[in-house]
Parts: C-alpha cells; structure tokens; sequence
C-alpha cells in the first residue's frame, strides 16, 4: 500500500476539501432542522385542541416489530430453556451488552449490509446505534475487558433495518442466540464443539430432520484465487455466492458479471465448484485439485476441513454434516470456518425452486475481529454460532396451530373460591395462608362472586384444584378442596391448610 | 374548545402552509444528504489504507450503559428468578414488547420527564422512540389488542437520558421489573395484591427491613384543591412533593414558591400535610379534617385508604405498610393509590440528611392510561408496581464484595482430562458420551495437555469431578474418576460410563 509522495499529498488536498464540503452541509442541514422543528412546534399548537381526545394516530408496533403474547411467550421461554440447557452443559457462561454501540464500533463490519444498522437520534452527546448483532459487541467486550479467554452463551434481540417479510418470520427486531469461545486454542477443537452444539440443540427442539453445511473462508479465497478473481473483487464475489441458498446459480452468475464485473471465465470455473458439496472424500479429491493444490489458503482451508471433519467423526454426527462449497455467508469478519444449519424439508423446497425462510443455524471462525477493537491490534481468535431461535419458534407456532395444541401459560394450583356471600375477608385470609406457605394461588377480584363463575373460570384457565369456603365447614374448622377435572371434593382441615395441600399436590404429581 | 368558522378556516390555511414548508425542507434535506453520502464514500476510499490499522476511538460502552461480565449475571438471573417466582405464584403472564415505540406511543405520558425519552434517527419511514418504561408499552399493547383483563410481569431494559450517577445505582439503560393487573374488579383487591407481592419478593430477597409507603393520587389532588392550589399547578406542585424523599421540605416549598409561583400561604398549608403519616387511625383522623372532609376527591382516596390498610391487614403484611401523604410520584398517569418501597436504612440515611439512591419498588394504579391508546377511549383500569431490581443487584454485589462469595457462574460437572499424551481422540470419544448423556462436561482445547494443568483448572474453577483417562485403565476397560475436591480416586467401567457418573452425582447431591 506504499504511495508517491505525490499521490499522498493529492490525497491530503482532497481529504481537506471533503472535510469542508461536509461541514459546510452539516451547517445547512442544522438551518433547515430548526425551521423544520419552528414549522413542527406551530403544528402542535394549531392540533392542541386534538391532544385531550383519545389519539387519532393508528395504533400498532414499528415495522417489521411485534408484541409476544403469553402464549409466544411460554412458548419462546420453553424453547430458549432447552437452549440454554445445551451451552451449559457445555460450560458456557452468560454476559450482556447495552442495547445500542458507539456508532464507531459497528462501522466497517458488516460489509454491504451496514445500511440495515438502526441509528439514534444525535440528542447532544455520543453518535450511537442499536446493535446488529450479538458478535461485535463480543468482540468489543473481549478487547475492552482485556479478556483472554471466554465461553459465553448470550441471548437478546437485535435490530436490522431490513424489508420484514413476518410471513417468512424475518422481523426488524428479532432474537439472536449465540454461543461462542474465544481464546487461543490447537485447531478445531472448539470449531468442531460448535457444530457439536448446533446438532444437540436442533436435535433436541426435534423441528425435523437438519443438516449443518460446512465451509471455509480460506477455501472460498483461494478459490476465487484459483479462478483468477481479482483479489479486490474477492468480498463482493462472496457475497454474490451467498446468495445461493436463495436464488438460480443463473442469476448469481449475471450479479457476478453484470453488477460486480467479473468476466465469464472466471465466473463459470467459479460455478463448477460452488456445485460441489460432500464429506472427507471430497476433501481429499480437492486437495489433488489442479487448481487449487498450488494456492495456499485453499490447501490451509482444505486441512482444516479435514480435521474439522474428522472432530464431527469423533462426536458421532458425521450424517449430520456437509462440508458444501457453495456456502459463503456475506459477513466481511469470518475469517476460518463456516457453519450454516438448514432443515432438510427447506432443501426439499429449494431444489422445488421455493425461496426458504432461512437456516436455522449459522457462524464460523473470526479471529481478526477483536483485534480490530485493541489499540495494540492483540487478536484473540474467537469461533461461534448463531441458533434461529425466530425460525424455531415460527416452525413451533404453526405445528401447535395444526395440532391445536392449548398451551397453558398461568401456572396456578389451587383457585381460593366462596360458596356464599359474605365470605370476602375469609377468603383473602386463607389465600394468603396459601401464598407465604409458597402455593401458586389466585381469587376472584370480585366481593361476592357467584360459586357457578368461580368454578368455571378454573375450567377455563386449566387450574387443577379449587379451594371451596362456606360457613358450615368454616365453623367445623375445615374447607372443601375439590379437583376441578373429576369434581371429586375432599375436605382439609384449617389449621395445618397448606401441608395438606402440598401433599395433595405432590401426590398428583403438581 | 368549539371555535369560529374563521378560527377554524385561518387554521387549516395556515396548516397546509406548515405542510408545504415541511415538504420543501425534506427534499432540500434529502438532497443534502445524496451529497453528503457520495462525499462520505469518496472519504472512506481516500482512508481506505487506514482501515486496516487498529481504531483509534477509545473503547467503551454509551454514556450511562455497561456490560454484565458473568458474575454479575449469574448473580441477576438468581435474583430474577426468585421475583419471577413470586409473580408466577400469583398467576401472572409474561409478554413482551418491541424496545422502541412509535414517537407518538409514548408523547404526553411521563410530564416533565418527557425530555429523557430516546428519540431514533429518522432514516426514512416511522418516527421512533425507545421505550422510557414498560408500563406504557402495557397500555398500548392492552389497547391495540382489546385485551378486557391480564395479569402479567414484564422484565426488559429501558431506557432514559437521565443524568447517569452509576455510583448510585442509577444508569440510562437499566432493567425494569414489572408486575400489573388490569380488568374491572371491585375495589382495591388488585391494589392490595401489588403491595403483597412487594412484600413477599422484597421479604424473599434478604436485603433488610423495609416499608411499603401508600398515598392516593385522589388524596394529594383533595389535599392540594384544600389548600388552595389553583387547578392548572396540581401536576407541577405534585412533582415538587415528589421530591421530598431527596431534597428537604425548606428546599421544596422554595421550588413551589421561586419556581412553581404558588402563594406562601398554600405552601404552608401542604407543609402540615405533608409530614403526616401512619396507618388507619390516620385516615380516621383526616376524614374529619376540617379541610379536607369537605373536598369530595380527598374522602374518595381516604375511603380507598380505609380499604387497602384493612385488607393488608388480612394479607399479613400491616406492620410493612405505612400510609404517607409525602409520598407523590411525579409521573402523570397515576389515578388512584400510589406505592413506594424503600429500605429502612434508607429512612435512617435520610433522617441523616444523606442522599439516598431511591426507592426498591414503587407504582400505583392508572385507570385512564389505555383509554389514551383506544380509539373510542374505552378505558381498562390498571395497577402495578415496579420492583427496583437495579437497586437490588447494587446492594447484593457490594455485600458479596464485603463477604468476599465467590460466585461460580459455570456450571461443569465432569472436566474430562488425560493423564499422558496422544488420547485426545479417546478424549473427545467420552466427552461427546458425556455430552449426549445429558452431563455437563468440558475438556482442554489443547490436543496433549500436561495432567497438573489440567487438574488445577478442574480446582480454580470449582468443578466437583474429573474424569481421569489413560492407557494401562483404557485397556483394562475403565476410567478414573477423580472428586476434585478430596482428590479420591475411583475406577468407572466404559461401558456403562454415563449412567455410573449420573449414579455418583446424584449420590454426591449434583
């Protein structure tokens, strides 16, 4: 990257120029902002006469947003504990990050998709944006914290400017659950963990048969190499083949030439091996390739794969794997290997020509990222992957859905209710007993409900035992403790209530 | 609010004027910006050969904001789930909302505190705001979706450009905690079932006594309308009130008087009140204040009072609860009964003259807060409170620093170690039968780890056992298995590896 004297002194007239012409711009943008915020404060006072009657404005969420209702909700906890189950039983810990980064620390990451990044307002002070995803962050913790070592599962929602398709469950903001390990370790012992981990996780959700593609970025570079891309064309290229999972090789090859440049040849040489995907065998027979056997970071790319595969030998889900040359995955930080889970019915689909909603795994190899953020440019070489926790909960809805399956979200045992009236300080006294003797219990809000309502509402709400008061059994020191499925009634004495009902619960397995 | 014809006409011509002008202003901006972008990506061209270089920002997270490191989050998932237990003990569901709320969701809520809101950067399309609590995200959801009744607690971070005091506890980003009822009842049953639940998760969390301050929004309005405050200052006097629990009674009655321009008598007036506190003897007291019996708001928040302390009373918890008429909360939604929890050291703080961090819960009920979002103003009454949990965090991490607890986030059972070189595939082989028997388990990502390493990490890190391999046991069939902590040995056969290791974990209580 050496320059002339020349061309860097050109540079630096140019540079001063630029710098002129933004401030000059960023001054005529301020004038208009505060006509605009003049004109804006005039309206409001013209509408005040509105603002006491209820809002006029169509009430519904951001695009590309929603809500969870308690039903997505115990659906979506009942998945993300499964989850969470797995990466600890492989030792990770957890961390969080603020909701929004430095601009500064997500610029320059995300290659082409950096115009999805979600902006806020410059309210005086820091230019800051929402985070894109949960794998810059890391990495800015890692650098910040001077952390050398760490294996951390971290679950949040991230936000990307993106067209929301909700049908096909892409959404602007959305969960990521990922799980990484950074430190400096021998070669693929924790990339192969990582696969380890996707297939326990995706095996135990059971959404159907999957299968995690494998790649490498080096292979992907010496590749294009091979097939005389020039080295300035490399990014673009990948991004370009990402697309495969997606769309035709027909038209990847007309992006590859018509928008970023590339001459046939190479594009065609390209599209014979991005065809190419299966296991050990296929390594080897690439390792003999013509082409490739003489680039370096294809031969280094190949090793790795080799060993990697041989890992997932050893972890016994060699049928679950696919090392897949046509898996490029866009992110500008993947430095080694790449891992992209799909589900076998998508694959169906596609050879159907269908577009897929996505896969429901993904990740790889960044060693250069955390370096990026150290003043002193110290890597620490990090791999991880990313479970489509959205994906997973989609496919989940719409199987309850067809099954008509009701998911109960209240966990209530034991429904406090009155035979009569007058019952109300009662009531509350022993459904307090209930809930410092820790049973999950609830009453009716009303004074003096009717028995019939109360019963049907534990009908309704699945509540497996009532609590019955009346003032015979009251005066005989004793209530009705009934079950609401059989209506079979038994009477508990007051005095030691909540053991009895702690038995009884235990003894029908509440 | 009728108005004239010309009014009317003179406002529509003058609102089509501000139209057009903010119409110009747009595309002039639009333009600026094209400009600004095609500046921007010569500049980045011309710097191109810097990117590769480490940045140069100095690393840190926004202003107000931190990362949780695990300890720290091991220790908040613990107390969470010990207040997710309670709301679940009283039936309550979970949602969740978007972070970010149309602008016009959250306008008009939160008073004087509407400067603090989050705006985003308006990158084309909606005009978003982060959402400043959860409470009002509640209300638009129950709008939006015609929800009559719900019981749920909602635990997500919001966000505030407050003056950050992180010494104190208080940030910009920072986990909220709620727990709301919402749905037509008879009166204060939902009340007196926050201040319980206050109660039981504040009793569960060990960090000392603490009180439930109760006052009545309807009460301080009486108290106010007695003193002769005039209409149109109630909100502003009221969030002067508001800040007794900080500042002293001398500086708040000079804000009422200096800044808020009410007359020295009506000051004076509030000052009687507003040092008066106790329980029902209180109320009684007050309904025949010669004052206030005759202003018909402040009966209705005394009868309410009447209510709630009766049925606390029941609850258990009278000796926890104090009625407080300094007790104001300055947001503007708030209707009815208002709570604050604070710890008793606190109070003592206080009476120092010290300035505390502030309350470890607080809410109240807010009738006319979703009729806000519905279209025909249909109202759903509400009642929540808010439990401090950032406060609780704080006060937990400083006693574990004082006790020196060792906090250990991960949560390993079995460290699979070898004692000599060249097993690491015999490694990986148990591990992944470890890992598919559901046990917990990690290794060395170093391929011929020295033993002693091996075995001082099982130790630093706290994990119970180790599985122990080597060649002359492989042969013979089995494993070593080593408990870290009496370093004892015993021998496991291979065959039946897992069920053996779960047999002694569970005998050994993990």
């Amino acid at each position: 990257m050496s320059e002339s004297r020349e061309q860097v002194q050109e540079q630096i007239k140019v540079q001063g120029e630029v710098v002129r012409k933004l401030k000059a711009a960023k001054e005529a943008k301020e004038k208009i902002d505060e006509e605009v915020a003049k004109l804006l404060k005039l309206k409001a006072k013209l509408s005040d006469n509105e603002s006491a009657t209820p809002q006029k404005f169509t009430l519904k969420t951001p695009k590309g947003t929603r809500d969870y209702n308690p039903d997505q909700m115990s659906l979506r906890l009942s998945v993300l504990n499964k989850v969470i189950e797995v990466f600890k039983k492989h030792g990770a810990d957890t961390i969080d990050t603020p909701v929004f980064e430095l601009k500064e620390v997500l610029t320059g990451k995300y290659g082409e998709d950096s115009k999805l990044i979600y902006d806020l307002k410059d309210q005086g002070g820091e230019i800051l944006s929402m985070r894109y995803d949960l794998t810059v962050p890391l990495a800015r913790y890692i650098a910040m914290n001077k952390v050398s070592s760490i294996k951390r599962y971290h679950i949040a929602k991230v936000y990307r400017r993106d067209n929301p398709a909700m049908t096909k469950g892409r959404y602007r903001e959305f969960y990521q659950c990922d799980f990484d390990i950074a430190g400096t370790y021998d070669p693929m012992l924790p990339d192969a963990e990582c696969v380890k981990v996707v297939s326990e996780i995706l095996s135990s959700l059971n959404i159907g048969d999957f299968v995690v593609k494998l790649n490498h970025r080096k292979l992907l570079d010496g590749m294009f190499e091979a097939c005389d891309v020039p080295q300035d064309k490399f990014r673009t290229i990948c991004s370009a083949v990402d697309k495969l999972d997606k769309v035709s090789w027909a038209d990847v090859k007309k992006e590859m030439i018509d928008e970023k440049g590339l001459d046939e040849k190479s594009a065609d040489k390209i599209g014979e091996y991005v065809r190419l995907s299966g296991g050990e065998e296929l390594v080897e027979k690439l390792l003999n390739d013509e082409k490739l056997k003489n680039v370096k970071s294809a031969v280094q790319g190949l090793e790795d794969m080799k060993l990697l595969l041989k890992y997932c030998n050893i972890f016994g889900i060699k049928n679950q794997v696919r090392f897949d040359l046509s898996l490029a995955r866009g992110l500008d930080y993947y430095t080694g290997v790449i891992y992209e889970a799909v589900l076998l019915g998508d694959e169906k689909d596609r050879k159907k020509g269908e577009e897929t909603i996505g896969s429901v795994a993904g990740g790889g190899r960044y060693d250069n990222l955390v370096g990026m953020f150290d003043t002193k440019g110290k890597q620490v070489p990090c791999v991880g992957v990313s479970i489509g926790v959205e994906r997973v909960f989609a496919i989940l809805e719409s199987k309850n859905a067809a099954s008509k399956t009701k998911i109960r979200s209240s966990e209530i045992q034991v429904y406090v209710a009155s035979a009569h009236k007058g019952l109300q300080e009662k009531r509350l006294e022993l459904l307090s007993k209930l809930w410092d003797g820790g049973i999950k219990a609830e009453h009716s809000y009303k004074s003096n409900p009717k028995l019939l309502v109360q019963l049907q509402y534990c009908e309704e709400q699945q509540i497996p035992f009532a609590l019955v008061l009346g003032d015979s059994e009251l005066e005989r020191g004793i209530v009705k403790f009934r079950d609401v499925l059989t209506r079979k009634e038994q009477e508990l004495p007051i005095d030691n209530l909540v053991e009895a009902i702690k038995w009884n619960l235990s003894n029908k397995g509440y």
